[in-house]
């Protein structure tokens, strides 16, 4: 089976993680199924056509098994394929527009979210935001335009440090900053409005796994009854977990949270250090996507809309590899 | 009036931070009074002695006027010394055994919190402690010597990482540490069964005053119906509260939060670095002390213990100095 | 463009408050697109029936920008007329049936509203409502035919005592009635069953704006275990609210809280009274729709059932005027 | 009219409770509308046909007038038929195919719970069931098989001890088992990693109604922040909740509680024995489905992908007899 | 048994209500009991002048019998008489010492209550008090005149209004304050730093009965971490409940709640106007008494302090008359 | 050294608990101790008394080391011998008054509790109680009296069915009664208007340790805003937890909770059966003593009241034998 060249070289691309964050990834892969579909040059029959989107979509997805925009991308855009039951041209259509629908509905997804992010932010409001999301620091800038934020507490995001880049891009659109420790969330919490962060993975249930220490920022946020608000783009949601796979959490190198020599010199010192934790419905406002505001508990519908309830193609496709065998 | 050198060595001692640390301020100030009573040599009338002595007080808490510790003492000895009706001799006396009796009391303190804490943990115990606290770490080491200590979660307490110091200690008493960051605390909270922290200052209500991190670490182990051990000796315990002073809360540098050249090419950029927060007395199963294990709530009877209802040496003296005119 | 008269009459009688009730408004709103429709006498290509529809429905929905009743109304007749693409005959029957059967649910939707919150009413319930709704009071009769009353709290709720009101048509049906003041819910609430109130508007992700004063009644009742049903009518629920819109809350006039002379006399003396507040979903058991009862996290459902996922109507008719331009 | 024989002793079956068990009756209510169509001889116009079949379902329905499993098959089987208009011929292979779909979907259901929710059980998990249910324990042995069980605390669920059902079973497969009394849930809790637990009824509004003891089960892994999922089949869910009915408690013998003897020697002495009792959906983190994994919010969401918004069904029939008269 | 004019002129005014106020009432008693030691024209013997003490005191009492500040003078005198065993003289000074004592201390309670209580409140805070409280008020202007006070909600606290009167007092000393109604507390709440009210009664085990919405307020303060403040005089603290005895909660009349003409034209309709309700220790900060700042739970130290343990006074005298028969 | 033979027969009738039940074990104890001063024929100095006594105290003590009640009344009568200093008369004559004055107050006690307990008790009350306990039995008895019991709910109280011993005191003292299982009690919880139990020990930070079930029970009523009542003699209140010291929980045989063929027959199953749980202060509205109604932090109170602040007795003794070496 012949595949074309700049397919594999993005596959590369997203494996090497030259291509990196959920919205590249996907718009990455929508473009490597176009492109295999534009220039697929096997037989005209139906089945060697899908036979070969399915080859190129296992090839796509196994890049990054963990990367939930990955699978959402290829999931969508396959399943618009196998929908179709009239030819190779019209699959090689339905692969095309699902692709450019699904890359500039990513493209627009930050910008709406940001402006329905906003609306939700009152006037004269104090906001806390943990570690770094794109989604949030546009929700923020935007809210800040309109005259609504008075000031902004950005936790330093130990061990990384990513508070640091929220905190640059913050002040770069003059929205005044506050840096904190982690561990003085709860010192300023009462005074805060609205915590608004992002997230890396929602769970069919309502769980956003997100950069670890959101769940407890989220917890005293609830204790002070503030009101936490998740902005993520739909291709966010992790349809695997609708069929009960955990979300797995990276566990890092602990020369990330103490100096190396420091390791050496301390034998038996052991670090643990989880990129994410999970932050579970009830302490979640609203998540707010480019396709609405909703409540945690919609995370489902989101994924019912986009794949269709009992999640057919994954139940179908459990046995690896995941689009059909070659 | 003449004050012996040695006493104003000490006052200066405390002021320069010499001699520092609750249990040592307390017991250099006890020092400080028994010599002051020793050397003596002003008029033999009561009235005399007692200006003399209140001098002194007034002296030695003005070093630090925030230090609970060093005002608990002063207090003690002052409140012996001034029950006293019976000539200079009888007073002197109170005073020497006073200041005895509290540096006694002192030094043993850790050794019995430690003892009473050992004790509460349970066999096969995962522990979480917070920042570095000498009763704290002793407790932890205690129990591990009764082989009831699985592991030790210890977080590196952001900005100044003092949870490395912990650490450092229990590996050296041969306990299993696990060092994590200030954020991943409520990640680990599920595997914990007891948390356990010391304490800078505990309010008249029972509220305990500590490392900026310390409320968010009980109020997640008060989410997963985790006890919360509060290590204190009881001159930790402040008067003050029980008239309504409100504990103040040490503003630190931006520099330990973020590299001095970043504050500098970040102009606007705000850092706000508070050192202690309060947890409420409804996260904390119990604060052992070296006179007993009591719930928070209970501070207001060690107070009284000390210094009597309506903290009479108090209200007498508010309208500073302290101790009485000279 | 010339518009039929009793349109403009219907406009004007929304505007002056004439017309009143979200019920009423709503039916008044799809009259006055039915009667536009009928009566259209301009070009017969779809464009110009489109531009003069959509001229109609920003004249009606600019009567009272914030009746979310209005609005929904508004744009489902609106979205059926997009949704045909033959010829203006075809578009004037969808609007004509549009309004029909909105007006036809409109009327029924009161009745199924308190046949099936009638059910749930447990047998020998003590309910307490809260200012006066329809709805509720409605399926408090209900039940009471039902047999399952014992009686019936219903606060004054003051400012405007609406809750008078709630009492004498209770009275009226032969409910069993004690009137208490606001702040006496809690002291009552652990003899309550059930607490059963109405909606202003239900937003996308649960939260129920209703009466100042209902999300107290809510909180003491969730803090007794006490189960909260809503009562409305999905008209209420606010599309504006899925893509980021905030509920305005009307602000009231001072001499409805203090006599006008009180305040002469007290110069200095402020007065804030808010018409409404915000119930979130957690402290709701379930709301009673004439669909259907959900919980308040499916209001999101609601919404897309009627309009769409992404509300793409909306999303397009941002920027006003709402209905196209003319 | 006549109806064949096997579906007269399918009736009675269940009614008779030969046929017991949510699935088996499901099943068999199936198979009895499915012979009912292939054996109908009566007129070959559609209204005699639906006259016909819906004569059967109320038959069916009737037995049990309170189990929900029998009531969706006959819900779900009719409105397949009555969506059809193109003869009775149509109208019959509807019946089939429906029916076959139902039986095929409910035999699978179990094996794709288990498998949804093993997945989510979490490596070295201590697991706490109470009752028994096969979902439950499917999914149990499940996760035992990919080694992740430590060990499973099992109620002994008084007065009928379906504990020791529970506890025989998971020893069959090799599960390490501890049972304890009922009394003994919060005593383990904080060892306790997830609850797994079975449904006998799930409401509109995502409330569990399941074997006494469950609620405080699910109350007190809530308290230890320890996760608690349902396994429930969809059937399960009850439509009859979305407007209003509430779910019956069967409340059952006195001599399951204290033995005869003692009852009868101690006149006065009531007995309260209620079979089951409502978890509400704030204890629950997830429900597993045959459809997938969702948060119990979404409970309508599977109502109405089954059986429409509005349960249009339900509400045209809710004048007994439920499907139309003969 | 002569009893002086001016002992019956005082027990005739607090019954008549001439004399009001829980520090007024207290005052008066200790004053008839001063003047009934001083005025004793009886035997000089010991019983007799216990006899005549217990029967003017048992005068006293009788007259408002669930006052508490009453009984908790007369105690007070009562137990310092009794524990005198050298003579009617001595006896006699023990009563005038007390009673001198208690009038004193009385008349400072506010002062120190206000002074303890405005240092709670921190700069720049936003305070809300329900009712009208001289102890709170005046710890409000306190805090007020110390720079520390942006606003003050004050609710209108109905029926009766007496926030009205707060509202002018602290109008008079240049607080700014907002009035709102009582069912607008929760949508303030998120912005107020502390709630400041007073009490009726404090319990043995630290609940305090106050104006009825007294405990929705707390409720709702604790719902959002705002800490609440009692500030009451020891005088209120009630020793009849460390024996069992439940406060009685008076009912007021129907008219202050509805209209007379109201009420008569709607016959049936019953109004239920309690005059306090009770709030839970638990969703108290402190009280703040003229002895000191004490968890609620201390409460009963404070009785113990003034009564002994037992309060072995109340356990002998509980048999009515209360201070022995004569 | 020579004990006397009744000494010896009453401590092996507690070793072989002839005697049991907390109450009649102290009293067991302070009669042993009783006869021994009465008899001692040793040498007239106070040190051959004080180790005779310490000898005999170290016997008794030593039947049944975990016994609460036994530890308490024998420290009570040492430390009223220690504190003489007069000769061995004196001391005697101390022992003899001490032994008897506990006897006495141990047996009012349970007479005061109910009579204090039952005060508290509304009216027209529902009540449930859990397991079997005296003081609790005869609190409900005595409200019963009093008119104020509508019904009371017993638990089962599985294994040991403890509760039918509660369901058959209460009717014969005509109290109606409803037994339900242990899994019903959150049913029936909203029903409730107090729980009412016993406890067999109370720590130093106001836990209550009892019958296994007690604390969820508790936790049941906290979630439904129900008060707990624990009625409990001070002499379960354990000085040993003042000083760190666990209550061990007993683990009773597999037998008691499946039938012994059973467990024979289901090689591998293990069966928990601890006898009590740890209910926390924060479920507990009041503890009923026979010296007051108290918060359950004041419980740290009752110890210091009886033995001291430090508890010097219990930390010089810490080495066992606890009262001296012979």
């Amino acid at each position: 089976m012949e595949i074309p060249i700049r397919v594999v070289q993005i596959a590369d691309d997203i494996k090497a993680m030259r291509i990196r964050g959920a919205g590249k990834i996907a718009r990455a892969a929508a473009e490597a199924l176009k492109i295999a579909a534009i220039e697929y040059r096997g037989p005209l029959d139906e089945s060697s056509f899908k036979k070969y989107m399915a080859y190129v979509a296992n090839l796509i997805t196994s890049t990054r098994p963990t990367a939930v925009s990955l699978h959402n991308a290829v999931l969508y855009i396959m399943s618009k394929v196998r929908a179709v039951s009239g030819g190779v041209d019209d699959m090689r259509n339905a692969a095309i527009n699902a692709a450019d629908k699904l890359i500039q509905e990513s493209i627009e997804a930050i910008s709406r979210i940001s402006e329905f992010g906003a609306k939700r932010i009152k006037n004269g409001a104090v906001v806390l935001t943990h570690c770094h999301s794109t989604a949030a620091v546009s929700t923020i800038i935007n809210a800040n335009r309109m005259g609504k934020i008075v000031k902004v507490y950005s936790t330093e995001t130990r061990p990384f440090f990513q508070g640091r880049i929220t905190a640059r891009q913050l002040l770069e659109s003059s929205v005044p900053v506050i840096q904190i420790p982690d561990s003085a969330v709860r010192y300023v919490m009462n005074e805060v409005d609205h915590v608004v962060v992002g997230a890396d993975t929602v769970t069919s249930n309502g769980a956003v796994i997100n950069k670890i220490g959101t769940s407890q920022v989220a917890l005293a946020a609830h204790e002070a009854r503030v009101r936490v608000f998740v902005t993520a783009e739909t291709y966010k949601f992790s349809p695997m977990t609708a069929i009960g796979e955990l979300v797995p959490i990276e566990m890092r190198g602990a020369e990330e949270v103490v100096p190396l020599d420091w390791i050496k010199s301390h034998p038996g010192l052991e670090i643990l250090n989880p990129s994410f934790d999970v932050t579970p419905p009830e302490y979640i406002d609203a998540i707010v996507t480019e396709i609405g505001v909703i409540p945690p508990q919609a995370a489902i519908n989101v994924l019912v809309e986009r794949l269709g309830w009992a999640l057919e193609e994954f139940l179908q496709s459990e046995h690896r590899p995941v689009f059909g065998e070659v």
